[in-house]
């Protein structure tokens, strides 16, 4: 159960079979940081290039393909003030013959600002300045854009994208006190974390939230001989399966079978029993649909469970 | 302002410029019923053939070609206790791979059924009794599946789908209190209703709520000359759109589109503030991915409007 | 087996249970024109409103919900010299970031204009003039972009979109030579026919072919009691179906799957043998991804079938 | 100039920055070989785990990224009799409700085999032997299914999937004679190969071709500071573009406007003039529906290109 304050040097911008940054245990905490996507941490200091880049790879032992890697957020803070977004929603989010009347800003001109407030729980927008909204001031609530474990078959895949390793989800709900559950590829699992997002809206469509480094806090945990397809989930109130893919429809297929999977192989439902529950119980939260493979998450009040 | 008392004689499952039921006028009220998805009224008699049977439609006085009809739903109440569903997650919700594994129940045993219980709030699963969910109880929380006007070029499509003019949209948020507009296609409007769910899960993704016969009061308000591209609504806390489209990406974008234009043409949003808002704000719940063409709807927190 | 020479009156711009415009019987032959997308007839004369004006409908006598209309499409000819397309690929068929480079063209110069030369069989470009295309030399290869029979449930389906009951497919197999298919859902089956072009590429990616009004001559039979899901249809070298959706894997899939049914319902084909044989010798042809509704087609060369 | 003859000692199952296996030069020749998917070689003997193993990866001297590798496949041949296919068509390509009634064949018996006939020139199905296309022969029409280079942001990509690198494309045109264009992401570009097909059914609808390893022989040439996005081709007939993707349309809209990007850049074509071109001249092929990514295929005749 070792605390560890791990200072990241290297970065990545894939998740892969890296070279571990450091080799921990199950039960163990990291103490540690991310910078946000082009690369600028809590001094605002580009410190590596840019393309969501990646703390880690942790090594976790024991960890063995078949196995799930759970990891539980314990902290996920901004660690400055800046926060940065795009200021249109991106064309995968609008109809294709729309396209041609979105408002483009020129491209050294591409950026909101926001302040990130953390005492007062605040983003406020600063910039641009001249728009209706004004200084549009949103709740604080942080979250991690971007983590998961090395792929299957030893790929390396880009954190521009997303699959059933993790990767850049950007899901809301991927913030302090959730616990992930992720299923083991490689040896030592592999974990790997970053692109933090102060706050952020249902889907991504301007292709940021509001952009940030974190300091972060996390432990993990092993089920060992066990592992689901997909990425699963937990926070105080639901139980969630994360689909990642193109177009939408197969993400949601792919988190709405999880949960089927997930339903009746851990909570002893029957089939029947399974399928009327979700069918009638399920709640579905896009995450994103700008990144490489979109994101739809499945969940289920655990009030719902209560039943069984 | 007069409170018409309709009782519904024909019906129809396709929306269309089928001859008016009942000319009512703008700020007029319609008591009326509604039978189930099969035909079902509220003695639990089938007095149509199924296929998602209409009430209506309604000519509203003065409407034309390019108004836009606004329809509040005063009072949506299930009529009878009998309430059914099917039982098993359809195979547009899972993966291609996985169909073959769905619990397909036999022919003449697709349907589960439900106690609505008005009284106590309640819908109460009956049967199936061997299942390891026992006699699941849902909050009662009735909708109206299925509404529209009679669509452009006139056409009469059926009501098992929806497009632009409404229809089989099967989206929750259609309940007691929130109002829909509806773009004009055609003198009179001509407003259709039915398919009530005493409950339904989001995504719709069994194919059915607990289908259930109506008892419903709305009331039509007219704008003139402006006309939205998709269905609108606003609850006490939200204003939304609704895209109906496959896959379920087009559906989101008709929908975020929608909510584009809305904000910039009635909010006196400016392109880039729309943008940023919206952004960052959009909510998004997925209404049914079983019907021919699937519903998302994207929703605005009215509490985030206050900047203006 | 009569000859009717009918020309028409009035047109429609959906394909529903309009009131016939001739009756005929099975074995008899139609003589008949149709005018363009825009209603221009054979003497470039605008004699009905725009939007894929339909001929018909002819009224089978004897056609039933459950039976095949076939219909042989003995001449298919342009019956003038003007031609026109649109100038742009449309956005349907880019990349969603693409879209805003595209060169829109001005709202009033949006049409290229062709030369159709029956005798020397060809199509070329006569505006605009300042491409390095210059003028532009095709074979002249007419087709029928729209048709179709009355919809289930006593729909009237626009005929800028197409369904299980035939409507805009734009398929450059519908030509001269050709027999189609088509399942009957109302009395009389009720043909509508129309939208001509004189020429068009794979995936009528532009929006348009070059369309063209047209002179037709089309032999109808019956087949009772069998109906298929999709429309099919026969070449000299291939059987084909065609299915109508959208995303495109949606209309592959329908395509793909009325061919296995086929297959095994009327050509003997035990089902490991049609999954073998359409596996390995399917070929597809992608009609049109710019309707509402996208059409892909599945071919299987009459030699493959030669086994059998 | 100088002619390679590489034996492979290792294979890998993803296309990355892998050790290379022989630095070649532009305008040098390789001649080597291919095992099949599952790992079998010319004495079909399992050299290799299975998963589509690559042979190389070739690093090309001068190679950088920015530039485009040229591949010319001046031999593809099977190097052994045995083929081997599935015998169903895949989930991916049918009805989602049609997948329950798929006749899946039991797990240990899944494969059909074929004998694979270079000097008749013919494919001959052996086995299954019960079913009523007998001994189906098709024409041997060897291809290769998988090839491509190191990813952008030194990724490594399973090779059950594809996207602009190249990787598992399964496309019929990638036969002796072509030549193929790739970008180049990594310093040598390093090219890699496999997974043969003596024959293959349009959209590989089975998953499988007709399963062989080969003898291969390539000749790499570099276009020094000029990269494409997706990959592209050519043939005798054919200049053609490809887009790896889901759904179907995404890969279509990749392949279109990687044309329409070669059209204006290379052959000094006007974007109307491009457009006009392509809108009435593309020709589109299903290459799979079977992978993580599909594959379509957009191809301009030469003969389109001679008013230039």
């Amino acid at each position: 159960m070792t605390r560890h304050i791990f200072k990241p040097v290297n970065y990545y911008i894939s998740i892969g079979s890296h070279v571990p940054a450091l080799t921990i245990a199950p039960g163990d905490t990291v103490v540690t940081s991310t910078v946000d996507g082009p690369g600028y941490d809590a001094e605002d200091v580009q410190v590596t290039p840019p393309g969501n880049p990646m703390t880690g790879p942790f090594y976790v032992d024991g960890a063995e393909p078949g196995d799930t890697l759970l990891v539980h957020f314990d902290k996920v803070r901004p660690s400055r003030r800046r926060g940065w977004s795009f200021k249109m929603v991106f064309p995968t989010a609008v109809e294709a013959e729309y396209v041609r009347y979105l408002p483009w800003p020129d491209e050294d001109d591409r950026l909101a600002t926001w302040d990130v407030d953390l005492e007062a729980g605040t983003v406020t927008l600063m910039r641009p300045t001249d728009t209706r909204i004004g200084r549009l001031v949103l709740p604080a609530a942080p979250m991690i854009g971007c983590f998961g474990v090395a792929p299957v078959r030893s790929q390396a895949i880009s954190t521009r994208t997303c699959s059933d390793h993790g990767g850049n989800m950007d899901y809301r709900g991927f913030r302090e006190g959730t616990t992930v559950h992720l299923p083991v590829f490689a040896a030592g699992a592999l974990f790997h974390l970053g692109d933090g997002h102060a706050w952020q809206g249902q889907g991504e469509i301007m292709g940021t939230g509001v952009e940030i480094s974190l300091e972060v806090e996390f432990t993990v945990e092993l089920r060992k001989g066990k592992a689901s397809r997909w990425p699963r989930g937990e926070t105080a109130d639901f139980i969630f399966t994360v689909g990642n893919a193109r177009p939408l429809d197969q993400a949601t297929q792919h988190a709405t079978t999880e949960m089927l999977r997930w339903l009746q192989d851990d909570f002893n439902l029957d089939p029947i029993g399974a399928h009327i529950l979700l069918g009638h119980c399920a709640e579905y939260e896009l995450a994103n649909m700008y990144n490489p493979a979109f994101t739809m998450v499945c969940k289920l009040p655990k009030s719902r469970l209560a039943c069984l």
